[in-house]
C-alpha cells in the first residue's frame, strides 16, 4: 500500500473522538443541536476564542458552511472579495454563485489577500451597474499552507471596517495555522478581527464537522433558519457536538495540529537538505516542493500526492500531513528521496 | 429522566455502526466517496433494490438530499407536486424554493398523495403563465406513519409516466415502511416505480447519513457536481459509506426498523385496549392517538412527545419509536396510561 | 372583427401618451432613469400620493416589478403571504420562488386577504424548520375586480405593523380601484398603509410601464442595484418617465380609469337587468357574470373573453373593459345578450 | 446644451418607429407577443438571418435578455465563459450569478475572446469540484467597438461545437458590427455560428426592445415559460413587435447603424489627422482616442463623454455616436479639437 500525502482527510477520526461517540450509548438527547454535548462544545469554543457572546454552529462540511454563512450575510446585489485561489472561487463548483452572489477575485501567488487588494476592488465597483462587495473571504491557513500574521490580519480587518465589509475567515485548517511556529496570533485574535470564522474539524481529527463562530451580532439573526434551509441543520446535531467536545477538551485539537505541522516541517527540512527547493516557506501541514519530473515518477511508486503546477521538466507537488501521519512514513519518504540520483 | 417518544433521531447510533467506524483505525482511504467502503455499501444497496444500474450517493441529511436531487432534476420553470403535509413543503424552511422552484400541493389528511391529485394539478397548470409540474414527491412512510401499498404506488408511477413527471420517494423512514406488516412492497418495487428514492440511515441506526438511489439515467448526469455545489459531497464520504455497509450487512437495517415498528404496534394495541382511538391505523413506527388533555398532562410528567393537532378537550399526539426504544419503556407507558382515570 | 373583453392590455396606448413620446424628437437625455422626464413624473406621483419622501422607480412590467421588490425586501428564509389567487402565486410562473422565496397562501373566494388570514399564517410558522413570513402581498383591485376599503386596508396594515411584516400593494389596476365608486381610499391612504405599492401604467393607458412607490426607508437601500441585477433598469428609462408624466398631468390617469370603470358598470347593470347574476359586485373594470353555456357560445361569435369557472351548464366569465373600450361596444354586447332567449 | 457622446441610448427613438406605434390607434391585439405585428417582425428577422426555423422573442432590455437566455440554457453547476470585460461580467450587477451561475473570464485587451481562451478555460475545469463551462458569451461588436471577423467567429464556433458548448452572441450593437466596413459577416453567418444571438433595438433606433434569435432547438424548449418567470414576457408584447417591424422594413435598421458608424469614422479620421491616437482601430460607432488631460478638460465644456482609462497625463475616452448623431456636431467637435493647442 502506498502512503498518501494527498490531503489531511485521508484518515477517518482520532480514536478519542470515536471513543467519545461510543461512550454515549443509547442515551437520548434533543435534536437539531439543542443537546447538552453541543452546548458544551460551543462553550469550550467560546472560551478558547475569548468570545463569550459568539454564536457557535456545527456544520457537516466546509463548502456547506461557506455557502450558508455567505448567503446569510449578503443582500442579492452584494458580492464577496476573495483571493483568486480561494477555495470558494475555484473548488466549490460555484456554490456561492449558486446562492446568487458574485465573487470578485484578486490575483495572489501565495493565496493571501492583502489590504490593498481589497481597496482596489472596492474602488473598481463604483455604481449600481456593478455588484457591491460586502464580505471579504480569506483562509487561515491558505491553500498553499501559508499563514496570515497578526499585522496582516489587522490590516485586512481595518480595511474591512473602514469600508463596512464583513470579514470571514475560512478555518478548514485553522488548527495548523494557529499552531504554526510562524503564526503570532491565536483564536482570540481571529475572533476579534473577524465577523465570523470557523474551526475545521474534518481535517484535524474529527470524523466530520466544522464549528462556525459568529462574532458579529447582525450575522446571528435567524441563522438557524438559514442553516435549516440549506440542509445544514442535522437532526442529530449531537453527532458533531460530541466530537468537538472531545477535540476541545485536554488540548486534543492543538495536539493534532501540532503533530501534522511537525511532520510537514520535518519533510520540508529533509527536502531542502536533499537539495530541492520549496515554492513557499514551510509554515503549516502543507508544503509544496519542486522536483524533477523523473524524481516524481519514482516517488509516485511509493506515495500518493497531487501535482501543484506542472511543467515539462520540473513540477511542484503538494504534500499534506495530518494528525495521523506516522513519523516513520516521513522518514521513509526522505530516505527514498535521497536515494534518487539528481 | 423522561423517556422521549418525540422522534426516531433521539439516540446516537447502533453499536454495530460505531464499531464499524472504530474498526477502520488509521487506515487511509480516498476522499469524496471514492473509497472502497462507500463502493461496497453502494453495491449492497443496488443488490437490495435489484437495481444493478442505479447510482448511489451518500448524503449527510434528508433536507440536503431533497434539495440536491430536486434542484438537479428541474429546469427553472419546473415545479414539484407534493402532498400539503410533505416534509419539503412544511418543515424544510423553504429549501426547495431557495433553489428556485415552486411546490404545488394537494390536500391530504393522511399525508398520502393520490394519482387523481397529480392529474388535477397537471390540468390546472396549462400555460406559460404557470409553473410546469415536473416531479412528484411522496414519502414512504408518510409523516403520519402511513404506507403506500403496491397498488397505490403503481397508480402514481403510471400517472407520472403518462405525464412525463419524475417520481421521487423520500425514504427518511423507508425501513419502517418496507418492514411494516401493512406494506406489500419492497425496495425493488420502489426502485422500479421511482426515478429516485432514498434509504434513510439517520432515523434507523446510523450516526448520520442517507443513501440516495438514482434509477433514471437522465437524473444521473453530472450529479456529483451538483452534490459538491450544494455542499453535500463530504470529503470524508467514507464516514457514511462505512455506516451503510454495516447497516446493509447481516440485515441490521431491517432488524432496526422491525424493532421500531414492533414497539409502536405494541403501544398502539395497548392504547386501543385502554379505550383510546388512533387518528390513523398503526402501520409503522409513528402512531397518533387521541387523548384527553388532562391525560396528556399526566403523561408529560414521564414522557416527551409532540402534539399533532390540539383542541380544547382532546388532542392527538405523535408517538415515535426507534431501533433503540426499550420494550420496558413501552410497557411503562401503557401501565401509566391505564392508571389514568378516564 | 370580434371585440375583445379579454383584458385591459389589448389596446396599445392613449394618444396623449404617444404624443408625449413623439414630442421629444431627438433631444438627448441622461440614461437609466436619471433624466428630467422621469424625475418630473416621480415628483407628480409623490404629490399625488402625498408621500414627499417616497422613492419612485419605473419598471417595464408587473411581474418584473413584483420580483424585484420582493427579492429586495427578504432575507433567504423569509416568505410572502398572499391570497391563494394572488397573481404572484398563480400567474407568474414561479417568479418569486425563482428568487428563492416561498409564498404562503390563504384561501379567499373574492381574492381579498383578511387580517385574520395573516394572523393564522404567522401563528402556523413558529420555528426554524419553517419559513418566516415577512411580507404581505395584496392587489388593489383584486383579480376579481374587488376593492379593499379603508377599514380593510387599515386592519391589514395594523396586523403587519404588529408582526413586523412589510405590506406591499400590487397596483396593476390601482387606477380602477381608486376611481371606483365603492372605494373610500385614495393614493395617499395606500401610501400611508403600505411599505411599497405600485401604480400600473400598462393597463391604464401607457404603452408599457409601472411606477413603484417605496415608502419604507429600509426598502429603498441600494434599490437601483437590485433593479439593474434583475434586468429592470432600462437604459432609456425616459421612455417610461415621459409616459407617466403624460398620464399624471391633467388627470389623464384618473380619466382613463374612470372610463373603464363606467363601461364595466354599464355592462354589469345591463347584465343584471337582462336577468343574469354576477359572481361579485361590480366595483371596477372587471366583472364576472354567470351565463348559461349556450348563451356563452352565442356571445363568443362576436366577443372575446375568458372563462372564469366552467361547469357543465352555467359558466362564469371574466369581462374586462379599458380606457379605450368604446361605449358602442358595450351597448352592442348588451343588445346581443338581450337577444339571446333564456 | 452640451452634446453627449456618452452612449447610443441618449435619444429616444427614430421618428418612423414612433410613427408606427401611433399608426396602430385603438386597434386591439392579442397579448404576450401573440399578436400579428410581433409575428411579422419575427418573420422579417428570420428572413434577414436566413434562419427559417429560428425562434424570435422580443425582450425589453439587454441585461434581462442575457439573464433569461443564459439561465434557461444551463443546469445548476454549469458556467459561462466570457471575456473579462464582457458586459455580463462587469456591468450587470451580477445578474448571471443571481440566477445561480458562475462566469469564467479570460483576459482580453480589446474585449474579444479567442478560441484558445476557451480551450484554456475548459482544460482548467476538469472535475466535479469545479463548475462545468457550458456556454460561451461574446459581444458583436465589443464594448470597445471591435468586430469579430468571419474567421474569428468560425474558430470560436468550432471550438464550441468540439466541446459541446453553446455559443451566445450579445448583439446590443450588432447593427453597428454588421454594417462596419471591417466586418465580413452578416446576420446569416452569425445565425449559423451561434446557438442564439440578439439584435439590439434600444441602441439602434427603437424606443426600447431587443430581438432574441434562438437557433438551437434545445434552447427553444419552454422558453416562453422562462421569459414569464423572469418578468420578461410583456403583456403588450406588440409594443416591441411594432417597433421591430418598422426597423426591419425598408432597411431602417441598417441605415441607422451605417449612419452611426459613418459619424464615428469621420470623428476618428479627424482625430488622427489632428495628431491624436486611437486605442483601437475605428470599426463601428465607438471610438476610444487618447487625449492629454487638459485637452479633455476643454472638450468637456462642450461635450459629454466617459473616460475609458485615466492616467495622470493622458486619458483614453470613449466617444459613441448613434443613428441620431448630427454630422454638424461631429464637425464642431473636430473643429474644437483642432483649436486646442497641443
Amino acid at each position: 500500500m502506498k502512503h498518501s500525502f494527498k490531503s489531511d482527510y485521508c484518515e477517518l477520526a482520532h480514536p478519542s473522538v470515536l471513543a467519545a461517540l461510543s461512550a454515549v450509548g443509547n442515551a437520548q438527547f434533543e435534536g437539531y443541536g439543542l443537546d447538552e454535548y453541543t452546548q458544551s462544545a460551543a462553550e469550550l469554543i467560546r472560551l478558547k476564542a475569548a468570545a463569550p457572546d459568539a454564536e457557535v454552529h456545527f456544520i457537516s462540511g466546509g463548502t456547506q458552511l461557506n455557502l450558508v454563512l455567505i448567503s446569510a450575510a449578503l443582500r442579492p446585489h452584494e458580492a464577496v472579495i476573495s483571493p483568486e485561489s480561494g477555495h470558494i472561487s475555484v473548488h466549490e463548483t460555484g456554490a456561492i454563485e449558486a446562492t446568487g452572489h458574485k465573487i470578485c477575485t484578486a490575483k495572489s501567488k501565495d493565496g493571501k489577500l492583502r489590504a490593498a487588494d481589497i481597496e482596489a476592488i472596492i474602488e473598481a465597483h463604483s455604481d449600481e451597474h456593478m455588484v457591491s462587495p460586502k464580505l471579504v473571504y480569506i483562509s487561515q491557513s491558505t491553500e498553499t499552507g501559508q499563514v496570515y500574521t497578526k499585522a496582516e490580519l489587522s490590516a485586512i480587518a481595518d480595511t474591512c471596517r473602514r469600508n463596512a465589509l464583513y470579514l470571514f475567515v475560512d478555518g478548514a485548517r485553522i488548527g495548523a495555522a494557529v499552531n504554526s511556529p510562524d503564526c503570532d496570533l491565536d483564536y482570540a485574535d481571529i475572533a476579534e478581527a473577524a465577523d465570523a470564522f470557523y474551526i475545521g474539524g474534518t481535517k484535524n481529527g474529527a470524523l466530520f464537522g466544522e464549528a462556525l463562530v459568529i462574532c458579529n451580532k447582525t450575522l446571528k439573526t435567524d441563522f438557524r433558519s438559514i442553516l435549516k434551509q440549506r440542509g445544514a441543520l442535522l437532526s442529530k446535531g449531537a453527532a458533531i457536538g460530541i466530537q468537538f467536545e472531545a477535540l476541545m477538551k485536554d488540548g486534543l485539537f492543538e495536539t493534532n495540529a501540532s503533530h501534522a505541522n511537525a511532520m510537514a516541517l520535518k519533510m520540508a527540512n529533509g527536502i531542502t537538505e536533499a537539495g530541492y527547493e520549496l515554492l513557499f516557506p514551510a509554515q503549516t501541514n502543507i508544503i509544496i516542493p519542486l522536483f524533477p519530473n523523473d524524481a516524481i515518477q519514482t516517488l509516485r511508486q511509493q506515495y500518493d500526492f497531487y501535482d501543484f503546477e506542472k511543467t515539462r521538466t520540473i513540477t511542484s507537488v503538494r504534500l499534506v500531513t495530518s494528525w495521523a501521519t506516522p513519523e516513520r512514513k516521513v522518514d521513509e519518504f526522505l530516505e527514498d528521496l535521497r536515494n534518487i540520483k539528481q
